[in-house]
């Protein structure tokens, strides 16, 4: 079988990288295109040593690029978020059979105005927009073999919808009073040199940022309210770690309908029961970032508070994979008809 | 002036070496008994060698010290929880004139029956735990400065506490609904040689532990219930972060009487004004643990959430410090009529 | 084509683990016997919860199993040092058919004498040691094909060897006053619970340890006389890094024959160009662990000296693949008749 | 008694702010004036949040500054590399009797012809550099009272120079094929925002950089040459650490004269038997960065190698305690004509 032609828009950055990690070793793609503007005319060695031994196209910057012949056939677009838009419209303008998977947030939210209103300007390409699919697989599998572009979601709210969204379906829990506190590694935070990021910055040491008003809300209150068919808004904190990967969701939640902690569990547990990439653990445990780092795994766990009618839901993913680039090598196995999980057996690396 | 003999109980762990570290400076002090049972006959320099240019007595075992002949006046005592009760009681029979700040948790509960149900077994001590006094400074100085043997908050609970209590006291929060999400550095778990305290168990991951139920809830039970004056029951889930030092508790609550985040800031402000060891930072700011480590300060900060009626308040602290043996090197000072600061003025060493 | 059955003495160990990771996604063995004798009667996914999601049998005592119908066809032996050669005598003594790849120092001193003296008791089974074939394969690799019992080599020789044996062999450089700094991450000191392990012990420092006197020099001795035809005594200093994986060897030496450190570089560019699992990085340029974790490759790098006359050889591996368990998958894949590179593809994990 | 009044320029810095850190605790001191170019007009606790309940001097750039008014007697300057001559010849030039320790490598090379060679362009204050000290105490105390500008030596070269003055003097050594491997946290490395200082790219890896050709050379060649009464050079590696503070020097040497091991230890107990802030540690044990972290103090240990005829020498320091800001304060006070150890009393952060 002729293998898909696969180009990657911002390869230098860490969701390009760990992109190139699983495709390379994908048994149906070719790497034919790897952009990075600011490192064009590059190897991918000088940029992430790990690739020498392998052969990789040499980088090349978007401008360069002759959409009308380069041939590829699905692209992954991991530029940084607002840059986008204009990118993936001038592409398709040019090139109007190619697939996207988009890993930036420009396209996830369906109400362009809600857009402006988070970002702080106009949407660049609304007609693409209503096209484009949200990439939860777990909760779009179907609309997204369809799709042509895909809104691949963001890491913490990925980490956050597997566990509440079959809750909040199924009404298992009050609405309102939800607090999601978020923890995630370095690496969620990109590679752009910033002086808050240097590693004697950040390492022995823990703080939340972002409180009260954080741009991934935008993605959870769109998500939620549409599973829950009504508005709903969750109290959202991100704090950031000393490690390179992993995000982990401490979820405090009531019980609705009189249902217990365990009924909770058995909500998730039935869910779930043949996803490939989530599972849930046994009532009581909760996970560890580290038991999934590096695999496109998400471990769900619930306990019971012991405040009466209170529950607590853990989940934890590694957010450069099932948090970003191996949700969009799943949705990219979706659009191309291949095996759900092609491409994706890795098992965690612990230790 | 003459210096006051100091023994520590319990020098081979981590509140132990962080009591030498503190005492060593303080100008009022003589350290003149270092216990360590399985360490006995061993020089300190053995088994902290940051200690090797000093000269600190050798370390003796508990058993046999002739408490009638010590010639202590102040015993820090940095057992483990459990063990301290039965020792302080055959202390104080033999040598009653001694004063005790003891770093356990076996004197924190007033309740001799809530101690029971949480720790498993009968107080070995009730005659005394009347005595002992909670030495949370902030909280209950007057009372220190006469006690003779005071109970040393955890590390978890001061977080919690110097942020909560005179929200509570103040009627300013809602009592039911509060969520404490509490992120520990791994001193916090002590020196004890356990598979899942390796560097290769803990480092590049994060997790949640004891969810649900953590025997510190039962000193938060305590102090938030009394602080209201009616039992309070707040929801804890403490975490374990790849750092060697600090806490930081993410605290969820929801304001009371009509009152804004903003009113909830000027109250710890005002009352936290004089303070020398809890510094509020500005409205909208929270703090991180990288800077109050190895000092004796806990910053606070306050923000608003973007859900109405809910603010988020955030603590950080050294729990080796602030948490643990400042605190008691703060509580020693009262008890023996020095300035409170005296010996504690260390400033974080950041990074 | 029917699968290879496997069993894994010591499975829950970091080297252990490290096998079921690898094995699990080897396309030509099935994993049919774990054991872990402190763990017996466990699943997997309890001791390394990263396994939840897959199917393992129950770990088992080394005692429990009836050799004769286990009905394995190659063993793994991760056992500590000290405790497998009575194992691996009693397993072929009733199975003499099976095949065992042993992962601790039990097998790999040709010379019983030296053994006893490095290691302070006989060798329990000196006939078997003659049949051991020392297990790095880019320099037995045809000794390995026609092996029953493979020693495989120690993390910090083979990060050694693979860039000083070729220079050796080429008599490139001198063969005294050879420096080999090694630095290694922690999980090369394995999982027992230790003190000096812990993460509070361990973050945030450096240091070096058995200094003049390490147990790995015997196998330097031993594999570097073979190459040079002479005695050769290196000098080595193991160090600790806060990390988890990975070894680094910075290797001082002098050039030989009027050689310079270019000559050096080619020569080991020459050795290595058709091995799957070394890659020699362009001259000057030196290697980072961090490009080979969680991978099977060696980088090597090579960069002159101001000194004249003197080169700097830096190598780097990740301790637990190429340096352990990926080093027995390779070794397995030879005495099987699998292509050698056969369950070994994963490239590192960076960051 | 006045306090002495002192500027830092480049206070944003960690240099800087491990200056302010110690000087806010001298009680000799005032701190009157603060420059950061970057962020003049700010707070300090703005740029370094652990200040935030001091009251310090808000930060000025240095073209604002008027020398002649300022009230400074002594300024630390600790501006970037390359920077500094201008701005010292400046400041000289106005306020003729300040008096200057400047941390940069700017006054530290004796030969503005080697300077220029190993800087790239000429020196920019040659008269000045005639009257610069070095300001290594333990080998240039008294010429360091009597000095108005002293040059604080390199944090990898003090770490070198401490163990190794004293054994090259004693003619102890042979001074050829001496190897300094040096290890250091991040914090060496300063406070620029740069790609490869990210946490992502540092945490979790170990590497050798600058192999075979790194400006500190120069240093080590001016004093090792010095000690020796002729030229010296050694091979020196600096490679980086994932953990904030700390270097690690391991040096290996061959003795001379027919010394032992233990003689070379010998010589440097009693050489630093009165030294305040150098300790040797009992023969055959080497030091840990984490024992000296945020103290002023240097272990050094000495091991024999198995190797005949070689030794192996290991010291410790904080790079920006001992190898920067403390060693600088050190030599303020002696300047000053105050106690050596003034303001220097820190006991090392362990854990």
């Amino acid at each position: 079988m002729a293998k898909t032609k696969i180009g990657i828009l911002g390869a230098s950055g860490y969701t390009g990288s760990e992109l190139v990690r699983l495709l390379l070793r994908h048994p149906n793609v070719d790497l034919v295109l790897l952009t990075a503007d600011r490192r064009a005319g590059q190897e991918m060695a000088a940029v992430f040593p790990q690739f020498s031994p392998f052969q990789l196209p040499t980088l090349v910057s978007i401008e360069s690029i002759d959409w009308t012949k380069a041939g590829v056939e699905l692209i992954f677009c991991a530029l940084p978020h607002a840059t986008t838009q204009k990118v993936i419209k001038d592409l398709l303008g040019k090139a109007p059979q190619v697939k996207v998977v988009d890993l930036s947030a420009d396209f996830r939210l369906d109400d362009t105005v809600a857009y402006a209103k988070w970002y702080g300007h106009e949407h660049h390409a609304p007609e693409l927009q209503r096209q484009a699919v949200y990439g939860l697989v777990e909760v779009y599998r179907e609309e997204i073999r369809k799709a042509q572009l895909v809104a691949n979601p963001g890491c913490y709210t990925s980490c956050a919808q597997l566990p509440l969204t079959p809750l909040i379906r199924a009404k298992a829990i009050e609405l309102d009073g939800i607090v999601v506190d978020a923890k995630s590694g370095m690496t969620g935070a990109g590679r752009a040199a910033k002086e808050e990021m240097l590693f004697s910055e950040v390492s022995e040491g823990f703080n939340a940022y972002g409180v009260g008003h954080h741009r991934h809300m935008a993605e959870l209150d769109q998500e939620f309210s549409k599973a829950a068919g009504q508005e709903v808004i969750v109290t959202f904190t991100p704090h950031l770690v000393p490690m390179n990967r992993g995000i982990l969701s401490t979820i405090y939640v009531r019980t609705a309908r009189g249902l217990s902690p365990e009924d909770l569990h058995a909500i998730l547990l039935k869910q779930y029961m043949n996803e490939p990439f989530v599972h849930v653990l046994p009532f009581g445990q909760t996970p560890h970032t580290r038991h999934v780092r590096g695999s496109n795994m998400t471990f769900i766990g619930v306990a019971k508070d012991r405040v009466p009618g209170r529950a607590i839901v853990v989940s934890a993913l590694d957010n450069l994979v099932k948090g970003a680039s191996g949700q969009a090598v799943q949705n990219m196995n979706l659009m191309m008809g291949y095996p759900e999980t092609l491409g994706l057996e890795q098992i965690a690396l612990f230790p």
